[in-house]
């Protein structure tokens, strides 16, 4: 499958043809999730719930699906979820990677998870706004020193992951270890809000906490300074059971969207999932295993086909529901709300 | 399959034998849907979730399914709606609906994307009513031409397609183009509801915007002077994700209902979804796949039994839940109403 | 299968054994429903969504399962339903059906539709309660001969069945006949609610409207001078989309059941759904296709087993909730009430 | 499949494994559920429906699953239910589940349904807590000798099941008598309330009633003396269409949580229903079937791997919603709550 000028649409066709390409293994490992797969299944279920009420008759001349993280501006409001491992999907890696990203003009968060050298993935970013997903680790010492290091290569944010006290499924050697390929990761299971204050300071980074389901949790977030946060369940890799992200989003705008910004993440798989995560008040979405399925199928045009192919269709959809921009998105395109 | 004399009962088995002649990716085209077919199925869902709560011991010795149409008569509140391509169906093309139509007696609304001329068609649907459907060029003239025309081969209505701000899925040559068989005609994506006012005026005749899904769009609609709308999401073809029909409905009949004429398409293949939409405030239902699947199987014959058969459908659902005129079908038939 | 001395447990095993005796077009116009049998399913569905809150610790000893049907005894509140044409089962027709309710002790309500004189059937389920259902045609001479034959065969009372203003599936010559086997009758579509006065008059007997699915008619009924009321859509066979019988139960008991007494047909498969059926405020159930099957499968000791198993699990229902006798069945045993 | 040293995870592979060693008849009867198997389904849907919303950046260096059973501590709040015929599992029977039960740390209920010697039973489960589940027989003086007896041999409480006024399915020789291998009772089904006050001064042990699933009856329980109250249907097996533990158990809660213990059986299948049980206000959860499927595979290792399994996954689920103890555990862990 040849990625198109204009982009893939649709990534269902694209996990078949990449589990063609995958050990079993590998596949059930990068598509699968935690227990009984009841997240991973409520995740797409719940995108699939929501109903959009479109406008008609507006302008639609130009569409523009613009937006900014964290102040940064970016073509459209979709950009690389932090997964780990991607030299199981092609032989360049995390590099290809964002070499993709930077192709499409996409966010790229690395994931500390990588095989390669951060400064090798982030120079093969360039060009595109690069964030670093960081673990904290029992020595903060090794953590003080990556975070200046993602500083130093041109990562412009920090996304600080925490549903990940203790490791879950597979992606680990151990519980509480995160083996990055290059390196053991011992995760400390006592860190607070409070980290993410120490994190800003040490790197002078704006830290994004990703793994946030409740309103209560991310105010506290945002009160400890975090400039924003991901709704995420981990793809549904780590509790099985955690609500959907798109349910929980809505409770996560309410408490902390008007002060910082908030992102989803899980599920994601069309044009008008994104639209739907806009209209519940998302700033932007972020997207893992289809990334991963773009990247195992034609690599770096494989993801930038991926990135893009999902910005058309948000573009498609928001002239269908008569969107200009992304400001004129909001609750009232979706019934019932 | 032979049409019967009062009309085929219900439209699965239809659609069955329809496949069976048809080239699978003409079938396809025609069957199928845009994107994940989420709001293809949610059609047929909504119209089968609603439960009806008949009366009984009431007289029903004659039944008067008997409508108007903008003010024009209809023995049932049955029409066809605007598709485009029909001799991929049949040879005979429009002009074999139109006349399959006009046996029946049914409202045939033409399509922009017919292959043969508007004169020909309309003049084959001779003996029943006939509206045209428009989609606006960049090129005005060309439209205001056809609206002409329309109304000089004895269109008695337009019905302007708001739904298509760009070409969905596969029917078109390219985004923003509609190809009609004899013309491509580039659509102008800035229209607005002042288009309305300005078909009405250079061709005379009412307009009935189609694709409306939302009450503030309906009264818009109105506002800007048209006569009638036509709650449809374009049978699922062009956002999928938006709302079911049967689920609009009711929020544009109250916001319009009683000022202009509300139709409704999108899933019918009942007569009691024909009953369900009228006790919703429906005036009548469009339908259009039905119709295409009795094109291919008998042509002008098995055009005519679907509808009429569709309207014997009708006409003993009346009978069953209490119902002698259409005016005595409202709300209270429908539980949770 | 040999049916056991106190009767079979539950009736889906009984369906695939009937199955297998009968033709397959006898067979499926017995078990089907009207159109897509949307309401046939909703039947089943609709007990099987009511979740029962049993009591404990109280004196279950003995277990009263006896009740009146219009003030005559039961042994138990399950009563053969009206069906046709019974001599598709089994030769004896409704001879054995009758013969096979008066050996359980259960009421018979005796269909127009039966291949036998009336006359023999009565003679035939003599022992225990016998009504006749009862259709009016255009003859009212004939349906007053009916009426006055049943009263002097020892019928109690008369169940007019409302639901059929015009025939439905299959079970007619054509629209608006009934053919019994020994005589065509055409129905009257004019009939109102003055009909249940004047039927009760001309024989003499009490009258219970069959059919009905609101409490407003149910009003109108009572108040016409109707006995009782069955909320029944005839088995899913005329009106598809009604509403479930379990559904519409409530609000007929609501509407008349201080005054008239309020029995259900529909998807009763079970014990638990007889108990169902009283907690929502029902004096008795009707059965239908399952008598069908056990006298399809062994004849009068089947009808018995069919009859006594339902019982049996009602009795063992009201032990496991607590209830001795069918008055401490009441809402509160539902959840959601 | 050898258990692991940290236990199972998941039990839905082992009732597979399970099921490749045992008779047909015999897998059945122990996986089975009464009728339709309504209820044994919607105790498994109704705890994966529950959907829960973890907290993050909160300390869960160290995770306490401790908690008491009427006063007596517990490493974890997971308990074996009471169930019969082990020996059909395993040649060793009842023994060896509880030296499974006392090698986890486990409290071990002891069903009247042994083929063991109750003192053979207790010894083998000695380390552990022990309570003897009770039927109260025709023949109390039956029943106080097998409660003294209880006390002698080191069981701590009673559980007095009262979902079984008569036996259900199978698991019986006729109805009212239960064969518990070595004698069979005759049930009393005329016992009450007052039952509880009677057993638990004949034993001088606190009873705890098993099968409540209404809040009155639950009062009425406290009222009459009992020290707790098992939320329980019995597993599906009694009462087809008895709502699921987890939608009753709130109620209950609600009613007697704060003057007595509240616990809570069925579909408990993983450690994160074992979270929702506690969101919901249970103290401790009871397994059954997931018991003897281990005992099944593995004997002793088998039980014990199933227990610390389930315990090593509440671990888990409480590390991973932020809960440090189990008294953190509250409603606001479950979504729309």
């Amino acid at each position: 499958m040849a990625p198109e000028a204009e982009g893939w649409s649709g990534t269902a066709h694209l996990e078949a043809e990449a589990r063609s390409h995958l050990r079993k293994d590998v596949f059930d490992w990068i598509a699968g999730g935690a227990g009984d797969e009841l997240t991973l299944r409520a995740n797409l279920q719940a995108w699939e719930a929501l109903r959009l009420r479109p406008h008609v008759l507006r302008d639609v001349t130009s569409i523009d699906t613009s937006c900014t993280f964290l102040g940064s501006p970016s073509a459209f409001p979709i950009a690389v979820a932090p997964t780990s491992r991607h030299d199981l999907c092609h032989p360049g890696g995390e590099a290809v990677t964002g070499a993709g990203a930077a192709a499409a003009g996409a966010l790229f968060v690395i994931s500390t998870g990588s095989e390669r050298r951060l400064a090798d993935i982030a120079a093969a970013a360039a060009g595109a706004l690069r964030w670093l997903q960081v673990y904290v680790a029992r020595d903060r010492g090794w953590t003080r020193d990556q975070v200046r290091e993602a500083a130093e290569v041109g990562c412009s944010a920090l996304v600080l992951t925490v549903d990940v006290p203790v490791v879950g499924r597979r992606h680990a050697t151990g519980a509480g270890f995160i083996e990055t390929g290059r390196v053991q990761i011992e995760l400390d299971p006592s860190i607070g809000f409070d980290t993410i204050g120490w994190l800003r300071d040490v790197s002078g980074l704006p830290v994004v906490v990703k793994g946030v389901l409740r309103g209560d949790d991310a105010k506290s977030c945002v009160g400890a300074g975090a400039a924003g946060v991901i709704v995420s369940n981990h793809g549904g890799r780590q509790l099985d059971g955690a609500v959907a992200t798109a349910e929980a989003l809505r409770e996560v705008v309410g408490a902390v969207g008007s002060e910082a910004e908030v992102f989803v993440d899980g599920g994601i798989r069309r044009g008008t999932d994104v639209l739907k995560a806009m209209a519940l008040g998302a700033r932007a979405v972020f997207v893992g295993r289809p990334v991963l399925w773009g990247l195992t199928v034609a690599g770096v045009r494989g993801v930038e086909a991926v990135l893009r192919g999902l910005a058309g269709e948000l573009e498609l959809a928001m002239r269908l529901t008569g969107c200009s921009r992304l400001d004129e998105v909001g609750l009232d395109l979706l019934a019932g709300s």
